[in-house]
């Protein structure tokens, strides 16, 4: 079976993320992901909460920018969590939201140099050896980090094909973004393929999960937050290898206007069933299987609110593993 | 009487970290400022950790550089720590070690400006209100930051005129470099003043300190520290101003040369007690209040390792106070 | 409103019981009520946790034994825990349940005296003053409690009338057991006035919860716990004020044959209505103020397992408040 | 070399107790043994929340009377505490202190029966197993302890002959009390053996520790503790082996009458030579050696305030081991 484990996207308040924490805890998920979304909350100062208030769950934090912080600060700030406490922490880089990028003023339009970049450079900062490092972002003069990163893995987060094939040549996992098909998860796995040539590199998915005895309420819980993902023009070949019919210029005009209830109704039952992993408990356990036979090692449920939800999807795999 | 604090430098490996903290806590230190030196410990990581061990200390993060983090990272790391301890958070923005900087292909030359925006626009963020901000070096465009930052207090690290100036000017606070003597900081609070034209702005100081029965012995642990930071052209001023001997460059090549011994001997115990807090409980406890009748409202011990100075240095000033 | 408490009854797991804690800190409860039944888990050792992992739930040990614990331990114990978290601990005083004690060798059968003298020891010690007391069965001989304990609540857990009579006389406040039908609590809560003479004493009661969309399904979640607790002699009066028919004797022989069909079929929705709150949001949200109306300051939820029950019970109340 | 731990007397204030436990953690220590003086400090409380903050540090309880708590609830204490924190914690029972029995009005004259059958009861409890048990003093029928406790070690403190073989037939380690010389631990030792009949049993004592660079200076710190220590007539073996020449009836006199100048004076440097492990860094760490050449598997130190002597004592050994 793979890896189930639970993210948070830095909208929990705090008593909602220490509930979500303690679920995820007593629900076995193996790691929470916590993510870097600009404007949101700060993963580095939840993941040590996190780990000071648990015992076993292990941190990710996704998706540190090179664009907004300066890749020897990213290592410290991971390598600073790992070492008070060894062997949780997990690091995953990624470019960031155009949109938030954008309105912070930042030009994220060709991140790959420079994603590049950090990974080396994190990667050998958390080695503990003196680095030298020549890059044409980033720089460091014969220097070595104080605290103790040795073996924390890095991870990319990635979508476009040329950032899948750097994180199957040079990390140690990637993450795939929520709303994934599976066609489209098994495409994006051959871009991933096409990078590692024969590395082994574990594979990560973010997929939008909610559970309920009445599939459609279960579906009802997905539905805003895939019409806000599914709207982006980045998603017509996912959509289309999933056979998924949605109009995104009018799906966008919906969303844009906040008109939630012609958004909504967008998403209906067969986009949901192929685009999250949603329903009867039944129906998500197989979800969740399909999406590990396509190739994913670790199934990071997103899109959840509340301890309930995280308790009962937490549950649902072990009913008939 | 002042307040004290304490501090650590991102040396202090996790164990010694915790037992700084509890020693800090134990002892009735008002702050623990956690320093921000590149290639050393992420404050913020370390920050969460001491606030969830701790019921009382204070946390205040320095220095946080808008060179090497986005003004909008900055103010998603400190909100999200005020907002799961309320009142008990500051935010010091500094440039960082130029020496650093340099390490890290940074460059840190005409900071004012960049400084100057991130103060606006970190408290802009923390106000809770939506922000439009159209800086040279930094811009947001309509966001608005989730976490509850209202309240957090920000303060300025600085030490050139024009910096201390737009201390007085736009900060809550104004932090004072370690090793500067009573004369020199007198001479820094009036820069200070002039931006701060009769607006009230809180005054800290980091000064080394070392206390011991005997006072040599005292001396001894903080010629080192003082050795390296006063070699430096930035601290003539500084020097003349106390009356302090000190051939900088002779002082400058013994420490790039690591010999200690020669550096260490250089610093007398006159220098010493020019520009520390060291000595007997006695002397200490008058040193303090020196530096306190200066005019800094916060003495923030440094350069102290191990529970057992902490410990000794909290309790003097009570002696007699 | 009345305030709303969580409860565990020391069969929460480890990872459980740190879900429920974070579910009760994130949905606003009071207090976590933790239960010291023999056999079970210690509650002094899971409040010092729930403390030292929450920022604002208090924590209630419940019903600590004279019978099985000294009271000088019990003052240790509660004060040992004020003292490091002031303001968020209350100690609540009980025999224990017959049966437990009746198994761990225990004469359990007049307990009034031990209590009385218990809650008189008990309260002398946390005040401070040096005690000596001479009491039947508990004496001290000139001795004061190191631990700061003063302003800890001493709450009586009660049910027969005489030490009803005692928690009016000479408590902070009452607990009353689970199970108790609306005119039973009233019933109950005259003894606790007799006592108290015109002394304000707050009211606290156990209450079984449950909340389902779909009513039955809600109501099957309680029909055992109710099954086991209303099977015993003691409920007859309990019963009878709230009209409800039920074989006693048939149900106890169906409880101890572990024959849960027969058990649960005897407790009909009628009784569950009665002696519970349980049903759908509404429901629920009526049957909390009837309870409140009875009288009771703080109704603390029992019998509920996983955080998802607990998010949904501390949401409803609210919802029409 | 012998393991090295530290100790809390129930003395430490909030603040003290947790730089205390931050000094041994950062330290190496390997337990903290937390006691149990009747009104002082409860060490459940205070052992649940040291575990919360460490990461490795162990916590023993001692020593837990069954005089004062019936096993039951000791045997849920200490195995709440370990299923949340596994492998960390291990149980000391122990009579306690006669003064503090009396001043109680328990009866601790006979306790070598109640201790016989507190261990075995508790111990049959930890094992997960149904109990029954039939003692004369304690009795369980046919009930299963709810939280997961095997592997817990339980220890005997002992002085006694008889509790020093029932140590040394059934516990899985003793502990012996400080003050103790080194021809007297031998001794002590001897009759542990001859219960233990070549059973391999751990062997901890508690040794009053101070370490200065001017040795008057440390054993000023332990003069006091001493006297109140040895003025017992049971102390008269021990004080005889070490060739230790002590007026007892004086030592107690002044003592009783508070007069510590003269109790003080009584404790010459020779006798805290014998009797404990004070003076210089070098003296200390021999006396170490001793004691652990004595037959000591773990140096238990005792009679220490503040994190500055934790740290400087924690060192010591390791200088030259």
């Amino acid at each position: 079976m793979s890896e189930l484990s639970i993210s948070s996207d830095g909208r929990d308040d705090p008593a909602a993320f220490r509930a979500k924490v303690a679920a995820g805890e007593a629900g076995g998920a193996d790691t929470i992901w916590i993510a870097n979304h600009l404007f949101l909350r700060d993963p580095a100062v939840l993941g040590a909460l996190t780990l000071s208030q648990t015992q076993r769950l292990k941190v990710a934090l996704m998706a540190i920018s090179p664009l907004t912080q300066h890749p020897v600060q990213i290592a410290m700030a991971v390598a600073t969590l790992a070492e008070q406490f060894p062997g949780r922490v997990k690091l995953c880089l990624g470019v960031g939201a155009p949109a938030d990028l954008a309105a912070a003023g930042i030009d994220g339009a060709k991140p790959l140099r420079a994603m590049r970049e950090a990974l080396q450079l994190v990667r050998a900062l958390l080695s503990g050896e003196t680095v030298t490092f020549q890059g044409e972002t980033f720089r460091v003069d014969h220097r070595r980090l104080a605290p103790l990163g040795a073996g924390i893995p890095i991870v990319l987060a990635a979508s476009g094909p040329q950032m899948l094939e750097l994180a199957g040549a040079e990390a140690d996992g990637v993450l795939i973004s929520a709303g994934a098909s599976v066609p489209f998860v098994q495409q994006t796995l051959k871009s991933v393929a096409r990078g590692a040539k024969g590395r082994n590199i574990k594979t990560s998915g973010l997929v939008y999960a909610s559970v309920d005895d009445d599939a459609t309420r279960a579906n009802d819980r997905v539905r805003r937050i895939l019409a806000i993902l599914l709207r982006g023009a980045h998603h017509r070949a996912n959509l289309d290898l999933a056979g998924s019919v949605l109009d995104q210029a009018a799906l966008n005009a919906a969303v844009i206007a906040e008109d939630w209830a012609t958004a909504e109704a967008m998403i209906g039952d067969d986009i949901v069933a192929r685009h999250a992993a949603s329903g009867t408990p039944e129906l998500l356990h197989r979800r969740l299987a399909d999406y590990h036979a396509s190739g994913l090692d670790e199934i990071v449920i997103a899109g959840v609110r509340g301890c309930a939800q995280i308790e009962a999807i937490l549950k649902t795999p072990r009913r008939n593993a």
